[in-house]
């Protein structure tokens, strides 16, 4: 049986679970150690591979990266662990070898957001499972096109949206599942975090030291600001929209309908370069056509609406600024994901006192049983330890031939909001149609991440 | 001399100060007593009252007022300050005959908002100075009609938003003005209130007791609840734009150019009725027009973006949720208006420690000097002492001929917002643009309030 005839007859036998990837592996025996590739090693990529060669199920097979100096910052992280470096694959196309390991299960995409889709499509196309990173589509297209993709070939894709597992927010989505927020109603998050040392620095290090960019830039400052010179949209959105929208079930029972966004001026670039690299510094000049403070509104099927705001090219103290609302309860974060960080406030239970309480006891109290059950296994990995979970669901969820909890569809609909929020940016706020990714799966679609059965 | 005629000359003479308003009076002399007459004096009437009668330099000169329960309410402020009370005019057209007291210099405008177009159009056609109470307007025209009735008349209009007087609005507004927050980018603000014991209650007292509006509802209840039955829309939206508009000079140097809403599902207030009044209430089968939660994104020419929230009926603590933010410093309002109740932040003083401070400190040291000059006076006025400062406001620029820190086109302006948002609502979005109610003037009107020769 080919790989075509065998993905049929599997996704006829079961359309919710994990489809086997390629004919080469028999997915009906478990399967002990996953093969994994990664596609992108550099500072975001080594946080994965890190967090790869900590576990016994999983063999890291090989690497497409094209930077040297990623390459060798790679090999510490091999040799922390005892473990000897796996073949690299140069080059932009690099990838495209890395796929014709016959043995690697599935791969994790980390590279610059212009590669995402090639990359991506390519990899389910060569029967690869695929975690991708977060950032947002370059175009409309591209989502249907990883879509039409997943369609045709089955080869499931996780949506790495690591600050869904933030240990605050699970616990808050814990409470939303419990009904204490009685019916939700609004939503706030968003990327508000100060990253002028990312966009920019000395092309050596990299984070900070000089105010370059571009071909002159290293790590991220390569090719991130790039996007701020070209676009104007709320480029990152996931990180926001992923918590949010889980916890109003947008893709399983609910689902965006449309959004409008609006940007402000330009300062913070600029300003940074000024201060930092003098006036007469050559990208003082530089255009850029992303605003310092997009915001984007949201609503939803059920009537729930969501703001997300981009907020990275100014000072400040980094907050997401979750905000989860309902006829019950409301929460407020304050802060940078601590169960102390954040506003709680339930009418009933705080006897109409109008007054906020810390979100600490509450939190505590309704910690989600997956971080309480891997806490220890957590401490240390990156992002105050959700990476491990966003690993961990990638590598058990392949392992058991489970569903990913965030998938495709996700993936297609959350990516879509930077191309359309671009759109309605360009029109003076223009109100933007969300397509219906599922084509009309939602309604029957339920919540895997967070319900009462989820965790490993 | 005509009063047509008087107004033109002074017009001509002088196109910045205030204007007198009525033949009858000879304004280039000096008013000692300020001669005011009240249009609703329900509630929020009775905070005014309370503040007049405590002045020397204010003589009550008539209420119109059509509930004998509000007359009674009243009748003991005026006792309390032994003073007798005056003639009451009663009836929804009461108005029209308090208009006719030739002495009366001007009237503060407190009813529902239905009403005020027609009442303060008719008191500026009567020669008489308004000072008009926040809402937004019922329609666009109605807000042209300020404008265009003052150019003719050259009566003066006070835009009376109290919240500009917020203690912590006015000191981070001067720090705005010393340049603190660098170049201001974008800002937020709302009505975050939970006003379901407002918007019902027994027919009896003010608030709560009870799921009734409308004809069985008293106070606001009768009237304002019904807006939420008939409109969606940023209902209310001067206590968060009137701050912000004015550190960003919006009307003064900058002005409004469009604006996007997105409104919620109506959960709240069905909500509220079912648990306070039963399931099998009249009012829980009552079709509520407003969402719970309505967002509006605004843009101004020179580049910044507001936010304002409308959360009103939903349980939460108060919080308007103000937040200004520019290339040098950052701050978030957290509470209900103490100097401690927000965060702050400039990185360049906080030595790029990414963590918020209290705002406490930076809002002691830059409190503005209106503020302090007049702490003492302002102890015990409504809203934690702004509504002295409202008031001082409105009697000192009379006596003083100067003009209104908020005047007609800020009044039209900020009201704009609610047909406007109304109208982006029911497109599901769609951008709206803010007319420039000033024709041009906007380009050379210099900030009048918060700066620095401010004050009396």
């Amino acid at each position: 049986m080919d790989r075509r005839n065998f993905i049929k007859s599997t996704a006829a036998a079961s359309t919710v679970a994990l489809v086997s990837p390629d004919s080469l592996f028999d997915f009906s025996s478990k399967i002990d150690k996953v093969k994994v590739g990664i596609v992108g090693c550099g500072m975001r990529g080594q946080v994965h591979l890190d967090e790869l060669l900590k576990r016994n199920d999983v063999e890291v097979v090989g690497i497409a990266e094209p930077d040297q100096r990623m390459i060798d910052r790679s090999n510490k992280i091999f040799a922390k662990h005892n473990k000897k470096p796996v073949e690299y694959f140069k080059g932009l196309d690099g990838y495209k070898k890395l796929y014709k390991n016959k043995e690697m299960h599935a791969v994790i995409i980390a590279t610059p957001w212009e590669f995402h889709a090639e990359q991506t499509i390519a990899a389910m196309n060569a029967g690869k499972i695929v975690g991708l990173e977060v950032c947002g589509a370059m175009n409309l297209q591209e989502c249907w096109d990883y879509v039409d993709t997943y369609e045709k070939t089955k080869v499931p894709v996780f949506m790495m949206e690591n600050v869904c597992y933030r240990r605050d927010v699970m616990a808050v989505m814990n409470m939303v599942r419990k009904g204490m927020f009685g019916q939700i109603v609004h939503g706030q998050g968003g990327y508000q975090h100060d990253l002028r040392n990312v966009l920019f620095n000395d092309g050596k290090q990299p984070y900070g030291g000089g105010v370059e960019f571009g071909d002159k830039g290293f790590s991220e400052a390569a090719w991130r600001t790039n996007h701020y010179v070209k676009r104007n949209a709320e480029l990152y959105p996931t990180h926001g929209l992923g918590p949010i929208g889980t916890m109003m079930d947008v893709n399983r029972g609910n689902r965006i309908t449309h959004l409008t966004s609006m940007a402000s001026q330009q300062a913070g670039l600029t300003d940074y370069i000024v201060k930092n690299g003098g006036v007469d510094h050559p990208n003082a000049k530089v255009k850029f056509k992303q605003g310092d403070i997009v915001q984007t509104m949201l609503k939803c099927e059920n009537g729930e609406t969501i703001l997300l705001t981009h907020d990275t090219s100014l000072q400040r103290p980094y907050n997401l600024g979750f905000r989860i609302q309902g006829t019950d309860g409301i929460w407020q974060d304050i802060g940078s994901g601590g169960f102390s960080q954040g506003f709680i406030y339930f009418e009933d239970e705080m006897k109409h006192s109008h007054k906020w309480a810390s979100s600490e006891d509450h939190l505590k109290t309704y910690d989600h049983p997956y971080w309480k059950k891997y806490e220890t296994q957590a401490e240390g990995a990156g992002h105050g330890g959700m990476d491990f979970f966003l690993m961990n669901d990638f590598i058990e969820c392949i392992k058991a031939n489970k569903e990913f909890p965030f998938d495709v569809y996700d993936l297609a609909t959350w990516y879509a909001v930077t191309p359309l929020s671009e759109k309605s940016i360009e029109g003076n706020g223009t109100s933007q149609e969300m397509p219906d990714f599922t084509r009309g799966k939602y309604k029957t679609r339920k919540p895997v991440f967070g319900t009462e059965d989820y965790g490993f």
